[in-house]
């Protein structure tokens, strides 16, 4: 995920859909580019969404260009349209909120920029500068949450994950598995079991093809064996990434992530969930607000294209699913380990103590 | 599954890799047509590779034949025979019992036949008649199962079940689903959450096939989904069949029956097992001691044969897992319901009451 050029630029990603066949790179030269990206997950994961949506600013904008310059551009027009390409972009996908959330940021920049009295060209510019800084930010987040979550890890252990919450959903480290790269970095031995992750195997295409590469041994299981797993004793924690984390602490993510830590509780495995800050939605109370998006029948009837069920079957195939803050044993995020996943743990450590706390 | 033609003919039956998109009838014609139908899941379902591998033992004595008769053969060798396809055909798979229950019996039925000096031709008769009411059994045992099956469940429930125990399964009419059936006949709505079953995809493409033919209401999902759909309030029930039964009452299944157990449990909804009476397995006292076929790492890094993991991915793909009997409601079986499921429950199920109870 890479913006080429200037303001007259164009954003380059892998797509996603095409690993580890095929390692091909999309260009997206229009913000509807963008919007199909997300949509059809060339380009996923909740903060990989926000940098790409970030970008997509920029290109929708770019009708207003003359010469490879805003120079000419009406002012009104350009900051008009920078609302009107951030409401189409956050149609894209509903329910990881660092979509919304990079998105704002980029409006209110725009805003600023406007009451500024900053002409286009230059607006444009600082909008370029902003996208590279969300960016750049998520870069360093994922780092750091690689530092703290790596700490919950003992050499030699069996690790189980889900998805793909990696260098490809992110800027470049990973939430989840940034907590593994670390740990393998700081010579830690884990043994990652990597749920599949159907329906659209993430987890068997994705976050494989990133652990193998690093040189870190990883064990490809059906979903539906990770209880097995945690009965022989072959793991002991489990780490996914979030979609959006509810005030409460409940966490939206990847459809099987609830049954996970339902099964570590069972267990007595502790469930972590690794996500930058920008992860959290503290406008919305508990996980029971959080749309949960519905994809299509044949992702589930048609694996990988190929038709499995009898044709006519109705398949109810959402997207995600809410797991309750309870089954959480911490959420590490760029500033910390939150512990236990409480909602006075969580103000506190995203807005600092409270005022009149007497620090 | 159907026996063609007296002692000189063969055994037919739909090939279960390719439903639904082909109704293809396969012909075994010998003891190792059968283990490699059985090894490869052409023939599936603990009831049904009994029967199977019941009419292979028919297979494996043909070689005798002369001019479609046994009048000429040697006994000796005939009933020797007897003996080692029984063996050849019980290491087609480790963990369903009803093979090694149905093998047995024919074994039993051939020592008996040596004992009373039955010449091989009308040895084959009896043998041949003795597979025969296997399957003729199996059919009645199913009919009961649905019978006792059906009364656990209420007009307008949503229930959820896992792989296939329908009629593909079994001579006919299934376990798991017979009970659906027999719940269908009787009136009752339901809608039933079949979990597609990965890696081989049996939910998907068996039990809803068997379902929608029946005019059963059905919801296919991914097998992560499926805590989902309990926590939605969704399901009331969750039916699966079982592969081998321990005197404790833990069962071997499908993997992902265990996790369905767990999450059942956590729910709050009942987790019901049905089984006919040659699925337990007395010899053994508990669930760790029954055998976990591993099959091949393909099955999940390739589904349906299209390549999803990386080259070279290690897999674990454990072909079942055993649920504790305490996470388990009620096992249904042709006598009737045992429940709660506890060792003195079983035995006296089973085989009646103890001697001087009284009764």
């Amino acid at each position: 995920l890479q913006w080429i050029g200037g303001v007259d630029g164009y954003l380059q990603l892998i797509d996603q859909t095409r690993l580890p066949g095929a390692l091909q790179l999309v260009s997206c030269r229009s913000d509807e580019d963008v919007w199909q990206a997300i949509r059809q997950l060339q380009v996923r994961g909740a903060p990989a969404i926000g940098i790409a949506a970030a970008y997509g600013v920029l290109l929708g904008l770019q009708p207003l260009l003359a010469n490879g310059s805003y120079a000419a551009a009406d002012p009104r027009e350009f900051f008009a349209r920078v609302d009107r390409v951030g409401d189409f972009l956050a149609t894209s996908r509903p329910t990881a909120v660092n979509l919304f959330w990079a998105l704002r940021r980029m409006r209110d920049r725009a805003a600023e920029l406007r009451r500024e009295g900053v002409r286009p060209q230059q607006a444009a510019e600082s909008l370029l500068a902003e996208a590279q800084a969300i960016e750049a930010e998520d870069r360093q987040m994922c780092r750091r949450i690689g530092q703290h979550g790596a700490s919950l890890l003992r050499d030699g252990q069996g690790v189980l994950t889900h998805c793909n919450a990696g260098g490809l959903a992110t800027a470049d480290y990973g939430t989840a598995l940034a907590m593994l790269f670390a740990a393998h970095e700081q010579g830690k031995r884990l043994r990652v079991y990597v749920d599949e992750t159907r329906p659209l195997l993430q987890g068997a295409r994705l976050t494989t093809w990133e652990l193998m590469q690093r040189g870190i041994e990883t064990v490809l299981i059906c979903d539906s064996a990770a209880a097995h797993v945690m009965q022989q004793g072959l793991v002991q924690a489990v780490v996914t990434g979030a979609d959006r984390i509810a005030a409460s602490g409940d966490t939206a993510n990847k459809i099987g992530t609830y049954a996970l830590a339902q099964l570590a509780a069972a267990h007595g495995i502790p469930f972590y969930v690794a996500a930058p800050s920008t992860t959290f939605d503290l406008q919305i109370d508990s996980g029971d607000q959080i749309p949960i998006e519905q994809r299509e029948a044949d992702e589930v009837a048609a694996p990988l294209g190929c038709r499995a069920a009898p044709d006519g079957v109705k398949v109810y195939n959402p997207a995600f699913d809410v797991t309750p803050a309870r089954l959480i044993t911490a959420i590490v995020c760029e500033h910390g380990i939150i512990r236990p996943v409480q909602r006075e743990h969580i103000v506190h450590m995203l807005c600092g103590p409270p005022v009149g706390s007497g620090r």
